[in-house]
């Protein structure tokens, strides 16, 4: 299965904001790494440690920098920000991204719910009563859609995803395989022999621009809703608790594990597999590496770790029992600091 | 959609285990915090901490301790356990939660296994040969039953759930989107070569009362069964290896990672992120924190912690450093008490 | 619903690389642990830590090394890697992974996509233009295979499975529930306000013999693919991100979370829970200790690991307390070290 993308290169430079120097009728299919890119596609250089792969490469188009346009040895794209001129390249011969519309057959609609002629709904997609479907939304197979879900225009749904009921998701949202969107928060009270369940009454807000990786998690709250704000950008396998609010475009990477009731600011980053407990409140512009945990409320913005780096397995074992003896030695070293000072 | 859910309040008090001082008639159509309460809402103050926002609730009615009944602002449902309480009224306003039943058309039953009367199977459900199904159980959306599965009475299996072969669940389970139960352990023998696969042939055994949270996986055993025991509540995102036995009433908080083989007692709560090396041994009542590694047997109830807690990086990497030095640290203060010692 | 499966010893004995000593006529129907094999069930002594259990098993037959087949109190079938032949025998009485054929009639399967005859698709699979599906493939309910995937001979495809376009899996690979292959990478363009996608061009390439466990996701890579080779066990819920590089029988236990642009080398273990921070290249033979982050390039073989241990709570917060003193703890020491060299 094929399907064939190809841009003039001037008409290209246009669409990825750069300035083109060289021809503009040059056909374009396609995207490569300098490394490996080969006659007829597009390649770019946004991190100067690769400047040694730039002579060498064979792509017929590379976006650089103003000052690096004297080196490119190809059709040169010139861009004050030739990442982001990359991202909008990859967009435009991405064939996953194409517009699709229709219903499939075999898809299980409730009665009452309208589906927009320029969206799609995939084989076997569920979609409850009281759902609302926009514009240009693509539903792939076997997702499902409960009850008052609401989709904003030009999200895509990907195969298998699960949307509980009264989940509330913005525009060009993209939620991808396995997701599963509006869970039951984690609740329970204690009666002194057994856990009694707290039903969550909430739902779950998802504002615009917000991507949301394979198999992550996002609980309804309690109460009130859990909120995903506008262009947070989720990693696969991540889990956000009931009644979290995720500032706008914070990126969360990978297995990151948020508790419930966090309140995390604007532009911050989570790291692969971090996590932060719950009921703490996170700054904006807060970076954590990764794998560190958030133990207690961060009012600064800055970067913050937790851990102690790997090491090999021999001395590791002799340093984590000093470890415990830590408070202790730390203790010793204070009263020889004492004595020493009374000579 | 709507489901209006409506009680009066004289007999909400009964269901909720709480004696009324107030206006019996009252209607209570939904719940709310005291913060956001509105007219017609009930309320709850379950910790103290917020004892300043009772006097300005515009709940209609709120769930207190008695010692909190003067200071009441609205009608007034004394409770013990205000906190169990609200769980009990929370059950009551979840629509998610109403029985239905009947068998959609589209759902794919082998033949021979019966659905009683009074339970639901949803849109493009799968269950296999031998498949036993309790009484008002709700099986929702493109849930897969393998062979020989067995759901006890009132047990509720969210959209999207995969159990496979011979997976056995006692009554009133609950079961979140995207999990997985019995999935083949992980296990290989290694010939020097390659890994060989060893086929799982146990299967999983559940008891009443679990909940099992969204993208969970609980794998089969090698050749015994896993096992969860009754009351066992497990959040979003945690993997159960081969041949764990979960202690009753024990909590799994989210992202924990249990490996194979592991024994973990009752009451016990395993914090977010959290994790158990395999074939270890956890005493009843132990509590683990938050991203914590419980890296040997636990043999006494108590709270157990590991890790670092987080800092700001540039801190944490010079520490970081003489963590890998410490044990050498350790050595070299030993030896400075020992001469000042012989001083 | 039952499948009886039976071999007569001396059969069986060929099959799994072991001499008999003892009756080959005897009946064996399954695979039982030496303290619950039950008669006519096989049992094995693959760890001396056991041997105790050895005199009383109740076991039919017993897999030893000729070293304890005198004290095998059953049909004894001696192997050079006892553990092994178990392997070999577990796949014996595995009645799931018998071979089945045929396609449901629910499937919705693209026009020109060929199922051989001897595979099998079962109720609401869905497979997309492009697919070629090789012999004695096994496609469980209600898995999703987009455009141009190609899966090879015997491989087999859990209940519940999504693979994105362009995924390539080659022969004997099994893919547990709610795995998610070829997803989009997490890249994104920061143009100093928003986060811009960066659409993910390339794919998946998974070799033979690769297992991969249940919610596991796997990413597409950015323009060239990810690579996962021949031999490669991958447990539940592990995380491996776009343009990543297993090598060849490398081991991946449950949780781990491998961000970007990660080479790993060959027969490396990746413990449970653990991760590996982007664009890094670990050796081969490189063991990771439970919940430890690989925090930078590992070019030796060997164990590696972080973290603290766990210890009581109340030791706990008194240590870390220090740890966060430690590279001024240092100095002091090294400062008192000076003095005294100096007396």
């Amino acid at each position: 299965m094929t399907h064939k993308i190809s841009y003039k290169l001037g008409d290209l430079a246009k669409l990825i904001n750069a300035k083109l120097e060289g021809d503009d009728q040059c056909e374009i299919h396609g995207l490569g790494t300098l490394a490996n890119a080969s006659q007829g596609q597009l390649s770019f250089l946004s991190n100067s440690a690769y400047i040694d792969q730039l002579k060498d490469s064979r792509a017929s188009a590379i976006i650089v920098e103003a000052r690096f346009a004297d080196a490119c040895p190809a059709n040169c794209l010139v861009s004050d920000q030739p990442y982001v001129s990359y991202a909008l390249a990859s967009r435009l011969f991405d064939t996953a991204a194409l517009d699709k519309s229709g219903v499939h057959p075999s898809a299980c609609i409730a009665e009452g719910v309208k589906i927009p002629e320029t969206s799609y709904v995939g084989p076997n997609v569920v979609i409850e009563a009281g759902a609302v479907i926009g514009a240009h939304v693509v539903i792939e197979a076997n997702s499902i859609l409960g009850e008052g879900v609401r989709i904003g225009d030009h999200s895509r749904i990907q195969a298998g995803v699960m949307l509980y009921h009264n989940v509330k998701l913005g525009q060009r949202v993209i939620i991808h395989s396995g997701a599963v969107i509006g869970a039951d928060g984690f609740g329970f009270a204690f009666d002194g022999t057994r856990s009694i369940k707290i039903h969550q009454l909430g739902g779950v807000t998802i504002g615009d621009d917000v991507e949301i990786g394979a198999g992550s998690t996002i609980d309804r709250g309690a109460i009130d809703d859990t909120i995903i704000e506008q262009g947070v950008k989720i990693d696969n396998q991540v889990q956000i608790g009931h009644n979290c609010i995720i500032g706008e475009h914070t990126v969360i990477c990978g297995c990151t594990a948020i508790a419930g009731s966090v309140t995390i600011g604007k532009y911050c980053i989570m790291g692969g597999a971090s996590g932060a407990v719950g009921h703490i409140t996170i700054a904006d512009k807060v970076q954590v590496s990764a794998m560190s945990l958030v133990s207690k409320s961060i009012d600064k913005p800055g970067m913050y770790s937790s851990g102690t780096g790997h090491m090999k397995t021999t001395d590791w074992k002799r340093n984590i029992v000093r470890f415990q003896q830590l408070d202790d030695i730390a203790k010793r070293l204070k009263k020889i600091e004492n004595s020493t000072d009374k000579d």
